[in-house]
C-alpha cells in the first residue's frame, strides 16, 4: 500500500435548495490514511446513484440520518479490497456496501459484504442483485401482495427499481403496464423486460392511456414518482388496491410543499390503501431475494439494465440525469 | 290504512355546489301509495343524518350509486310498522333501515332489520348500535389493528363515529387523544368518553396540541375530516403507523379541487400505511359488532350521546350542522 495514495471525494457541503448543484459538494483530493488492525481499504469500482440521496442531503427526520456537512456524501458501491488487517476480507476480495462518494474507503468491514464477481457482471450487484433489486422484491412482494391475474402499474418503468418490479410481476402472472418518459424506454419495457404495455409520459396523455392499456382497473400501483401520476393512477384502482410509496422523485427538488394526492379519497371509495417502505426494513431478508433473483437472472426470466457514466469526477451531474429522468436503466457511476 | 294518508319528503332536485343548500331540495306532499303483497308500510320516527349523505348527493363513482336528481333524498332511520302484507314484518314492528328523508316509507324488507325498543333508546340504533358504531368499530379493529399500550387519534371526537372509535379505543387499552371543535366537546371528550386528551381545533394549534399529548407519537390515526388535521398528524406518526381513512368532512362541500396530504411521504418514511374503509364491507359481520358494543353500553363501559333535532322540515339546515360543526354527537332528525 502506497503510503502518498491520492484519495478524490466529494464531500456535502451546503444543503441543497431544489436540483443539487456541483457547488453544493466540495471536491477534494486527499492523501489515503492508514488502515488499523480491523479495517482494509477498498478501492471504488463502481458507485450506485439513486434518487433517495436526494433526501440524505436534507436535514430532515427521515428513515436514515442525513449526511453531515463537511461528510464525504454517502454512496453505496462495489470495489475491490486492495489491502487488509481484517481477519475476514482479504486482498483481492470483491465488496458491496457504503463506499461513499470517493476512489478509496477505509472499512471496519460493518455493512460490507463480499460478492462473487463470477456469477454476475459486477454492476448488477447494484442493480437486480443490490439495494434496487430488494427494494422492488420486497416491497411488491410483502405491500403489494400480487395475485396472478392481477393488473400492476410501475412508474419509473425503465428505473433500477421499476424495471424489477415490472418484470417480476410477469414472472408471477400479472398485467403488468409500465409508465416511462419517452418512446424508448417504453419500447424497451415492452420488448425487453417483457411488460404488456407502457405509458409514455412525455408524450401520452397518462390518464388515456391509463384507461386503455388497464381496461378492468388496476389493483396494485408501484410508486417510484409520485405528483401527478399518482392522482391519476387513483382514478383508476380498483377495491382493496394496493398503493405501494416507495419514493416520489417528482418531488425531491421542490422548493414548494410536496404536492399531496388530491385524489387520496379514492381510497376510500375503493377500501384501498397507500403504503410506505423502505428496503432496510428487508435486511433479515436480502439474502433469500437475492437468490430467487439470481435464479431468475440466470434462467433468463430477469434482466439487469445499467446506465454506466464514467469518471468520479462528473459526480454531481451523473446524478442530476436521475431526476432530469436521462437515465436509462439503473444508474451507475464508473470510478475506476 | 287510511287511503289518503299524506307523506311529506325531500327530493334531491339539484346536484349541489359547494353546500348543500334548501334549494336543492323540493319539499313535497304526496299521497302514500299502497302496499302490495310481500310490502309493508313504515312510519318514520327518525333520521340518521350523516357526513356520507353529502358524497351521495354527487354524480361521481363512488362505493354506493349516487342518489337520482327526482328521487326522495336517501338517509338511514328508525321507523314503526304501520300496516303489513310480508310475511315477516307485522304491525308494531320497530324497524332500521333505509327509510328515506320522508315520513312514510313502503318497504319490502330488503335491508330491513327489526330492532327491540327495549334493549337501548332507539336513537342509539342510529349511533353506536347502528352505522356510526360498525363503522368505528370495523374501522378501528380491522383497519386500525389496535394494541393495548399505543396511541390513537381520532378526529371528529364528539361526532357519531369518533365518539365510539375512541371509547372502543380505551376499552382495549390504548391511550386516546381526540380532536374535536371547542372546549365544550373536548371537555365532554375526557369527562364523560373518558379520552386521555383532547384537541380543541377552533382554539388550539393542532400541532403544538399532539405533540403534547402524544409524546410517544402515533401509531394509529382515525380519520373523519381530512384537510390540514390529516397533514399534521402525518407529520406525528410512528414507524408502521395506521391511518384510517373514514372521511374528509372537511372536504366534501368544496368547490375547488380536495386538498391531499402534502406529507404523505411520511408514510414512506414511517413504513406506514393509510386505508380507506367502508361500513358495508363489514354487514356479514354487523350482529358481532352489535352484539359486543351493546354488552359494553349495557355494562356503562360506552355511551351514545345523540344531537337531536325535530321536525323533517328543517332536513336541509339540520345537515348543515354537521358540515359546520355545530353537532355534538350523532346528529339525528325526529320525525315523529
Amino acid at each position: 500500500m502506497n503510503a502518498s495514495l491520492q484519495n478524490r471525494l466529494f464531500r456535502l457541503v451546503k444543503r441543497p435548495v431544489g436540483e443539487p448543484r456541483r457547488d453544493d459538494f466540495a471536491f477534494d483530493t486527499e492523501v489515503v490514511g492508514q488502515i488499523d488492525d480491523g479495517q482494509f481499504l477498498v478501492k471504488t469500482l463502481y458507485l450506485s446513484l439513486d434518487p433517495a440521496m436526494r433526501g440524505w442531503m436534507n436535514d430532515a427526520r427521515s428513515y436514515i440520518a442525513p449526511v453531515a456537512l463537511g461528510e464525504v456524501m454517502r454512496a453505496g458501491g462495489i470495489g475491490t479490497v486492495v489491502a487488509s488487517r481484517h481477519p475476514k476480507f482479504k486482498e483481492g476480495d470483491t465488496v458491496s456496501g457504503m463506499l461513499n462518494v470517493q476512489e478509496y474507503a477505509i472499512s471496519d468491514g460493518k455493512g460490507m459484504v463480499k460478492i462473487d464477481p463470477n456469477l454476475a457482471p459486477l454492476t448488477a450487484y447494484l442493480n437486480v442483485l443490490g439495494m434496487p433489486g430488494m427494494t422492488a422484491y420486497f416491497g411488491l412482494l410483502e405491500s403489494g401482495q400480487p395475485k396472478a391475474g392481477e393488473t400492476l402499474v410501475v412508474s419509473g418503468a425503465s428505473g433500477a427499481v421499476g424495471a424489477t418490479v415490472g418484470q417480476v410481476a410477469k414472472i408471477l402472472g400479472l398485467r403488468v403496464v409500465g409508465i416511462a418518459g419517452g418512446k424508448e424506454k417504453c419500447d424497451y419495457a415492452i420488448n425487453e423486460f417483457g411488460f404488456d404495455a407502457c405509458i409514455d409520459y412525455k408524450n401520452q396523455d397518462v390518464r388515456m392511456g391509463l384507461k386503455e392499456a388497464c381496461p378492468g382497473g388496476i389493483d396494485i400501483y408501484f410508486d417510484n414518482v409520485g405528483g401527478e401520476i399518482l392522482d391519476i393512477v387513483l382514478t383508476r384502482i380498483n377495491l382493496k388496491a394496493r398503493i405501494v410509496i416507495c419514493g416520489a422523485i417528482s418531488q425531491y427538488n421542490n422548493t414548494t410543499p410536496v404536492k399531496g394526492p388530491s385524489n387520496y379519497l379514492s381510497l376510500l371509495v375503493n377500501r384501498a390503501r397507500m403504503e410506505g417502505i423502505v428496503v432496510f426494513d428487508y435486511a433479515p431478508r436480502y439474502k433469500e431475494g437475492a437468490m430467487q433473483l439470481g435464479q431468475w437472472m440466470a434462467e433468463g426470466k430477469l434482466k439487469s439494465r445499467e446506465h454506466i457514466v464514467e469518471g468520479l469526477e462528473t459526480f454531481p451531474e451523473t446524478l442530476m440525469k436521475l431526476f432530469k429522468g436521462e437515465n436509462f436503466g439503473k444508474l451507475v457511476l464508473k470510478v475506476a
